[in-house]
């Protein structure tokens, strides 16, 4: 404590280059190392460096900004990089369970590089590896060594052409024949073609399938999982008998990941290669299984579909991320007009409120939902190691319903916060936005699928309004009111809690109608509470509406969604982000010279989400008046802005241009003019370097730390030119 | 009259083809044949026919679904398409004066096919052949054949690297010298290359080039175009001495359109080549110009800024409406869960509502838009026509800013809706939408620059708040309200005339609280003008008060953006769309059959726009109470899906799956469905056969009309086959 953070470990920190972001970095109200090592942790930092060292030297890893690379060059590549992420050992078997939050940030890094690499990897070891291991048994962990070497190269194959999210559809059979100790693997017609598999299309030897379980005497035992070897041949990659597998061709986004196909004419497998754990086949064909309910076989199957969202969620963070960092960092050095014909300023500091007001709650964003996606996934370890450990206690299993609720909406929460997001950044970025090199573009189309995978978004949603209606086992309707006595809502991450005192909180009203009512966060998150109570009491209403009026629950429980459950899902889940948010930045772990802005960023990110919700505030009564509304906006812009009281007159504070002649800095000191005037625009350069990856992984001119982007700049590496020039007789007095 | 439209002339349409979409065209209230003559005209048929048979039936012009074609290779086709649109005739000349609706639907027919030929085809004829002409004079007329003919190939370099938007702030320079008669255009620096222009990176043999105009005596004339023959060699295709020019690399979109930059290193340039409509430079060099004020002559050569920003209105529709039409066919035969187990159903069925909620807004949007963009295309011919007849009126003036108001707007409105729109579609097809080979992520490339180009739409939509804001001209603060008395609102096109009535419609509140109050179209259009006369408050209020707390009218212009003038110039261009659309559904000369179904479209979508500003209504008090608010969500509910007081109650009527086994087909006949229900999701297939262009065209398997899109099916052509078997033979009984 003490001394700056970079004195204590300069191994951890390159040196900013200096540029035409200086001068922003200047005006920060904090340090942003220390804030680096506060968010990320020194062990994270140190890991990162090295990942980042190791693919920025290796020159497999080369960026080739905007190159036209054909499907098959991007293909190739990803493999080969793939190969040699495994060979620098970057994965390590024992982290996964001893360290599992060093994969997390492995898996982040990789995908701050391209995406495409590192799904690669993850189907491949986690996905495949991962269930080979948990939904098998002893007799498969011999599958573990050749998978960690790439003997074998693995994918995971329950998708069928016609049944995206519907697992229980899927159509493709197993039948057991004793006289061989075989399943007979087969898919019955082209709809049931395994489809959309990450690996399959070029690269997978073998493969996890899920198929329909049918015993001799013709019993279905529903869906389980096999490991099929006969994808294709190891030695030449070229398919093997009865199986036919192809590649999917071009997609929007992900081009280096191979996705496939495949088609089973009755391959046979031997027994020993169904996946065990949750129900198992004697020789002579009798299934016997440890579960006694078919939906709770069914549910441990599919366990791992928590890992995959949660997964999604960190993976839209990081292209948040990255695309703001682009964009905040363009802004502060693009110049556009200015308030006479003569003087221009970055667009960052004008059109003033709208640049700011488009991209800062999107910065805060990346911040509350990268806290989220690292606190749920320690929350999903806790609950696997339990699971390993054979936990099969009652709070065991209402974590497992948890988790699963906050994966299902955390998921579409994430993935369209980023979709947005890049898109915002994009078009304020304008035609450089628009130039395949800066990168923003490859960021749309490879963040694009996590709307999409692991479940659609709009699917996933209901599973959690599903998860929060629950909870009203016994409503009692009373003349168009609905009570809710005898619900009860506790949860083992006490998400639900607070809905316990629900009739109480309906009751309440905003008390404010300032600005300074709405900056307060106590307030922000009563009203956050006031919001998902309500719409739980509306989503509630309409299902009650809709069963009477239709007597079907199926109907009821669709015919519910649009302006109930669904706002009701994004709503719980934006208030469980901005709480984790809210209680990390405001403990008493966090240095004091970062509390400041730590919080501007929790009660904007709260206030932003809160405001796109203002009619429902209105129409329930929570607020009322004209005032009310526009104090909230006037939280929202002194946030990304500047405090109108006390306004910066200093009309000469605008930062120098990129190239050339204009050059008048802002002479304020930094903290003088952060405490004055509050503005979160004066750190937002500072904010994007802790969360910015070196710039060679970051991959877009115009985002360099420096703010350099021109073309026509004297390399960085000049001094090497003009020093040493007699390299010719240097090198021969050596022979 | 009387007999259906295909009697009377069977060569517009083509047959649709029978398949899984047949029971839903079955279903819809109207004949879309009927709808499609109404919408277009017989005329506009016809010529759309024409076109796409044209690029159907020449091999230049084949599909290749999802292909990975190079740069190279895309601009090569682009290019080799565009020549053999010219040498089918298509433009012709005498249509941009007699017949200027006709080169609109050229425009957008070949912009459905691919927006990079309808572009390249634009800049060179439109944009480059027609400034030369009406920013020239007489004698450059005898470039008309050359450019007709292709033998020179032309492009527009307004915009430089550093000055996207601010054509005030542009530096490239064109110093007259007397001694050689010439020009001499140069570019300062890298900051000050043209940049971003369509048709420079390979193909520009000649441009019209924007520089600063500089006198002998070193006196600035301002910004002036100049025909500059030296690109590149016509015969040869290299560039010519002392320009540098390139091409900008991969875009985001639109990647068979080379985008390029050039730099000018004193180039000489013959004084006859200065486009002289609007100043002239002569032999001796003294300026001379018709124009009495700088700004009036910068005015009257950016004059063709809105031409540019209409046609992008235009292009977004096109996009929009491929979109919609690809999503909805899919949702009508993608087959996804269901009550049952073993029932599954269209997800256009179901998840219920949510498909159709999310879909059948952006189809009506479609169709309101389309109406727009036409309407304000004419409104352009006519401004252009009177200026070509030497009007000079203060009407046209008028005209010209309200037409320059509604264009700053619009194309805002109609990019951002399309951009939406598109992602949305996306969504909602799913994985099919994330395959390249279903368009949609083309569609999204290709729109995304329509946000940015022509004015970024952020910065575009101050104008119209600016135009609006004028009106105001003498407002008087009375001790907190804000007075309107002294302004007056009136416009050619009584855009604005709603406005005079200003303080009465602000004392308006909503009368209704039911779903039948909202779905009153009156009701909707007053509720619309209490909104935009509301934010037009807002907006002068908050310029009011940050004009007297900063002093400063450049920022106080800035600072009022956000909540203010953003939302009031999208709010009103929201209105006119609305209004135009709603005139054009109730008119008597719409077809009775039809008055239904056009009725609903413009309700949704009207409701749709108001309902996101949902909560300034409940904020300044137009509305109140719970009711109010929820039934405009019923109401929206009620036109997208089904009347919940007439339910549906038929659980058999599911359509036909894809492929294959399931079949029951809803028994109800087609009126009394939709007589019953009121349902536009019935009517929403045959609504997209309207507007969707030829499969081919369409270039989407998922989007195909008859809902088919196995690659497994039999060839259309089967009986080809089957039939004549004795080729060989028959071809040498013929020798």
């Amino acid at each position: 404590m003490g001394s700056p953070p970079e004195k204590r470990d300069s191994a951890l920190w390159s040196d900013i280059p200096k540029g035409p972001l200086s001068a922003y970095r200047a005006r920060a109200s904090f340090n942003s190392k220390e804030l680096q090592l506060f968010w990320d942790g020194q062990d994270a930092l140190h890991f990162k460096k090295t990942i980042f060292s190791a693919l920025e030297n290796d020159p497999l890893f080369a960026r080739s900004y905007g190159a036209d690379l054909p499907l098959e060059k991007l293909r190739e590549l990803n493999f080969l990089r793939c190969k040699r992420v495994f060979e620098y050992g970057f994965f390590k078997v024992e982290d996964l369970l001893k360290n599992p939050l060093k994969i997390l940030v492995l898996l982040n890094c990789l995908g701050m590089y391209d995406w495409s690499l590192a799904n690669k990897c993850v189907l491949h070891m986690l996905v495949f590896g991962s269930t080979v291991l948990s939904s098998g048994s002893e007799q498969h962990f011999k599958y573990l060594e050749k998978i960690y070497n790439l003997e074998i190269f693995g994918c995971f194959a329950l998708t069928e052409l016609s049944h995206g999210s519907n697992t229980k559809a899927m159509r493709t059979t197993a039948h057991y024949d004793p006289a061989t100790q075989e399943f007979i693997l087969h898919s019955p017609d082209f709809e049931a073609a395994k489809f959309w598999v990450g690996n399959l299309g070029k690269t997978a030897t073998h493969a996890v399938v899920f198929a329909q379980l049918y015993m001799p005497d013709g019993q279905c035992q529903g869906l389980h999982s096999f490991l099929v070897q006969q994808i294709r041949d190891p030695k030449t990659l070229l398919p093997m008998p009865g199986v036919m597998v192809g590649d999917m061709g071009k997609k929007l986004g992900q081009n280096g990941l191979d996705n496939g196909f495949a088609m089973f004419n009755k391959v046979r497998i031997p027994r020993q290669n169904l996946l065990d754990r949750t129900g198992n086949v004697t020789s002579e064909g009798t299934y016997k299984t440890p579960f006694k309910d078919v939906r709770q076989r069914l549910g441990a199957s599919l366990g791992s579909l928590s890992s995959g969202r949660i997964s999604i969620i960190s993976m839209s963070v990081v292209n948040l991320k990255l695309a703001v960092s682009i964009a905040i960092r363009f802004s502060a050095t693009r110049c556009q007009f200015g308030p006479t014909d003569k003087e221009e300023i970055p667009v960052l500091e004008y059109p003033l409120q709208q640049q700011q007001w488009r991209l800062l709650p999107y910065l805060a964003a990346a911040y509350a939902l990268d806290h989220f996606s690292k606190t749920i996934f320690l929350d999903l370890m806790e609950l696997q190691r339990a699971r390993l450990s054979g936990d099969h206690s009652d709070r065991q299993a209402e974590l497992g319903r948890e988790i699963h609720a906050l994966a299902s909406a955390g998921k579409p929460l994430a993935s369209w916060t980023a979709q947005r997001g890049i898109q915002e950044c994009r078009e304020a970025c304008g035609g450089h936005g628009y130039l395949a090199m800066n990168r923003l573009g490859d960021l749309r189309n490879d963040n694009d699928p996590n709307c999409t995978y692991e479940g659609d978004n709009n699917v996933l949603l209901q599973q959690t309004s599903n998860y929060l209606l629950s909870f009203l086992e016994h409503p009692v309707q009373v003349t168009g009111v609905y009570s809710l006595d005898g619900a009860h809502f506790t949860s083992p991450l006490k998400t639900v809690d607070f809905l316990e005192a629900y009739p109480g909180i309906l009751g309440q009203k905003f008390r404010g109608s300032s600005k300074a009512d709405w900056l307060d966060s106590a307030a922000l998150l009563a009203a956050y509470r006031w919001l998902v109570s309500y719409l739980l009491q509306e989503s509630h209403r309409r299902y009650c509406q809709e069963k009477k009026s239709r007597g079907s629950d199926f109907e009821a429980r669709n015919n519910s969604q649009v302006y109930g459950c669904q706002p009701l899902a994004l709503a719980f889940m934006e208030l469980t982000v901005l709480l984790r948010f809210h209680q990390h930045t405001h403990s008493s772990s966090v240095p004091p010279s970062l509390r400041t802005v730590l919080g501007r960023l929790s009660t904007l990110y709260g206030l932003w989400c809160l405001s796109q919700h203002m009619a429902l505030l209105y129409r329930g009564g929570y607020i009322s008046g004209e005032q009310t509304g526009r104090a909230m906006e006037d939280a929202i812009l002194t946030l990304c802005v500047q405090s109108s009281q006390q306004p910066c007159r200093n009309n000469k504070c605008w930062l120098p241009r990129v190239y050339g002649d204009m050059v008048e800095v802002c002479k304020r000191t930094p903290r003088e003019s952060t405490a004055q005037t509050g503005e979160l625009k004066d750190d937002a350069v500072a904010l994007v370097d802790v969360i910015a990856p070196s710039d060679f992984v970051l991959g877009s001119p115009i985002g360099k730390a420096d703010g350099e982007r021109g073309v026509l700049e004297r390399a960085a590496w000049w001094p090497e030119f003009t020093a040493n020039k007699s390299v010719a007789n240097r090198l021969k007095s050596q022979l």
